[in-house]
């Protein structure tokens, strides 16, 4: 099996960097996957188990350990090192503290990988976006997080699911906050090129009326509370959509990916990082699309930039 | 590596039958592959070079010869027998020679493979489903021709080239006759999200001006000419797109591919098999979509049906 | 991608579970995974995590729940629900917990899957294995264990790390009790060819002396308690490995793999389930192979067939 | 998918290099894929053709022409140019015509890309290597022919076939000249463990009688003459087999694979290129395996070896 060349560095050992570290050898989605933590037991643990498996993957090598040093010439970096939100904890103070640890984790790192592409995964992904584009000065391409790639996958799979059809043919996009004020992107929504409101059932009658699309919508911005509720995390399809960014990257695929960057001017907006269907490619992410928006979507677009211009100037970003 | 499950049966043993049975071994589209042709030396030589490259692929098997029993409980048949166009002969002429064969060879098939979606890949495609269909006297998704997946293949690499973006993320298709009335449906094309007639360049240019999109139209248009003069024949890539039709099938994937079947009155179309998007899983062509078209689409969607149905009433179909 | 047919169902959401399930939707080990659970909450989650990264893989569908008519028609289930060793519990004491388990769990699985191939991932597998078959009634190759296929993949990691060959390229095996008394073939281990213990380094020196080969099998033996050590369990690799029995299996590969399957004599072995190189394919374990081993691995095996057997008649099997 | 990094460069767009290609980009084995030919109507046709099928595959791209200028930066170039053998031409004459070729080739080739790791394919490809490894001045490892890699794969396809085992769980090499002085390693082969000569069928009795072994060994060597008989040449399998060592170059593999090196020293044989198993990874081969052989087996290496070292003499290398 083929294994893109390049090095990817999966910083953070927990449910979601090792996820991202097992989908990536299985997919071959780097050549080398190194993962790193700052628990030691925990690291050396979860890199055995993955080699352990690599009789029945490709080329790739997983090595990993506590030492930054093993970042050394990476080309791409998934940051998922972070706390996870403590009950009675404000998404604003989760976000203040995985702001110090990339205070103290970006500059350790550009120091042994100085021209990586860097992926966060950590949430809020959103406005640490933008403090790790601060901390690292970094061109915003090179520096973006995960954001509506998960939602998006979860939103097309509903979809697929709903009207029988392959998720694989069904284009539509979450954009905005990888959180709360993300919303579905229904202006330019196509199914094997039938726009979206246009999709008829068998019997003729309007597939997705307004309510079909309002209870789509939430469904998909409640996913993750769900799932977390269940089994405490997230990590399978997180780690898909880290795995699938890589991929985009090393393969130099200029593919179009709903992640987060720093904007400059788009839709008038600036200083704000959400997601956008981007082009992603050599160097990380190449251009962010102007997609047609109606005056509802661009509410939408303009309510979601505000709360995160709020959070991040909060942080001091 | 996986591979579908299924009995995919070749026939043909030319360039484009050997191409399919390659492509469907390497991607693992079909468990068993057989490979079929009434020119035994050719056709076990086929087979022979094929199943020595098989510690290559994954478990798929190949085999064949030229007993029609080899089709017994087949999943799939995909047919590439027919003779090719000579100098001076006439599309119709040509059409004319290749549905006899046909008249010979499917109820010898449907005897041995009673169950099997048949997918035409013999031209010309259009009219010889029409006399497919007739002939074999199954529901029109079970009997379809590849007809445009090749030819939008073709202008997704174009456009996804000429702007710079992954072919994956371009959504254009090329509907009608698989030959010179086609045409592509610039109404409903998107990049990631955005119209393709509103996608501009780094500069803020518009990519695709009306000269663009005639130009664009006219080389997926005239490709094959382009390759049969260069090499004689075109094989590789209809391979691959038939191997992919096979994996919809044999997959149950409910994939949107443009496909040529018998139609049912979409567009006011009747008893003219063309190419629109299509449902392609279990049990073949599940639904033919109709997709929004502007009036010079549908005139011209009009025009390539007309032509088919003159081509094969005269051929008595 | 392709993906095989057939229908796969997991039972247990748990790590190990999940991991079966998410490895299997990467790979296309199967066209449907199932995973069940007793647990609601979780298994619902699991399955919504699972599902929301497929946009980025291929066809294959995940469903899951509690109920074990999920499980109809299935083609393989694998089995991952027990109870985990816990702390001043005998292994013994876990497999009558996990043997009681099984004795509720196989009838009401056989009632809805009567003809699925059963394959246990649940330890001590390989007693597990002489309960499930005696429970079930079924052909000693249709009720297997998982057994050393994960040993043996740690081990040709280890290998071929030591001599910088690709793990694909060593042939080694673990045999005997998916546990302490298991050993490694070293007899009829061989590398590119050459049998391992002629292997020399560049320097011309043997790589693999008596000490050295000591260490490895004492490095592959301990590796799952180092990995429980830091992580709390292992699942990742043993995910790996399921999904490479499920695939031999659908796919009919008749793969040579180290399952655990009750003998039949081997050796002079019967009622006893241990790991041995074994042809998998269509309906499961088709044949067991009498390697050449010598005095003293010989030796071993009637050592791990006496401990595994005096295990299996405690708990009444 | 994924697709390996790197840039490769196919020489020769007839048959062979372009089914090169076709696997390659199939398979992902290497991220740009440049087919170059002195025919230009024919190279463009072959690009065209590979590039309209592009849909369907991963990330690789496919460009070509004429140019040599298209090789810079080239990881790794196949070499599949040259004369094929006319009725009448002794192979002598043959290889003189294409060292003739590889004299103006090769010097043009390490102009443009002096870091690549060529692989030949052209034959008689033993005796080419040793022209070409003069002609370029290269160490070894650099420069060596797809050798006995396509019949030790038609061996391994033959035998599990027999034997109804997966071929990937047959370890069997064809060694010495790709040609008819080859002969396979019966001593060294193994399947899932056991001696192949220990091998017994379902009733006992052994599967691999002298007989048997001898008949196996001709029908190998006799294989690719059935091929052209019928087809007029071989090119699917030959195609996978450099799209695999491509692969294993490129993916870092350190795979062992039956490449024709020159040797220096192995078994007493220096200055004549010929088949054994070898250590294929970065940079090309690093290491000749010296596998066990009998006596007669030595017999046989060392005919094959004067034979070549007679043929490559003839030549003035």
């Amino acid at each position: 099996m083929a294994a893109h060349a390049g090095k990817l560095v999966v910083v953070g050992a927990g449910a979601v960097g090792s996820s991202v570290a097992y989908a990536a050898l299985i997919r071959g989605s780097a050549r080398e996957v190194v993962l790193t933590d700052i628990d030691e037991a925990k690291v050396e643990a979860e890199v055995l188990d993955l080699a352990h498996g690599t009789q029945f993957t490709g080329a790739s090598s997983i090595t990993g350990g506590t030492d930054t040093a093993l970042a050394a010439g990476a080309d791409i970096v998934v940051i998922t090192a972070g706390a996870k939100q403590r009950p009675g904890q404000s998404r604003l103070e989760l976000a203040g503290t995985n702001a110090r640890i990339l205070e103290r984790l970006l500059p350790a790192m550009l120091e042994h990988a100085p021209d990586a592409v860097y992926v966060l995964v950590t949430n809020p992904c959103d406005v640490l976006t933008v403090a790790a584009q601060s901390i690292a000065g970094l061109p915003a391409g090179r520096v973006f997080a995960s954001g509506t790639v998960l939602d998006t996958s979860r939103l097309r799979w509903l979809l697929g699911e709903r009207i029988g059809v392959s998720r694989a043919s069904v284009h539509a996009y979450i954009v905005g906050e990888h959180g709360d004020t993300e919303f579905p992107l229904w202006t330019c929504a196509t199914i094997g090129g039938v726009p979206l409101r246009d999709w008829v059932g068998p019997d003729g009658s309007a597939a997705f009326t307004p309510d079909v699309l309002d209870g789509l919508a939430r469904e998909v911005r409640t996913a993750a509370y769900r799932v977390i509720a269940g089994k405490g995390a997230t990590n399978y399809a997180i780690g898909l959509s880290a795995a699938r960014i890589v991929e985009a990257v090393l393969g130099r695929e200029d593919a179009v990916l709903p992640v987060s960057t720093v904007l400059d001017g788009q839709y008038g907006i600036r200083e704000v990082a959400l997601s956008l269907p981007s082009v992603v490619g050599a160097g990380g992410v190449r251009r962010v699309l102007e997609v047609p928006m109606d005056d509802g979507e661009l509410a939408r677009l303009s309510h979601s930039a505000e709360a995160l211009r709020a959070s991040a100037q909060s942080l001091g970003y």
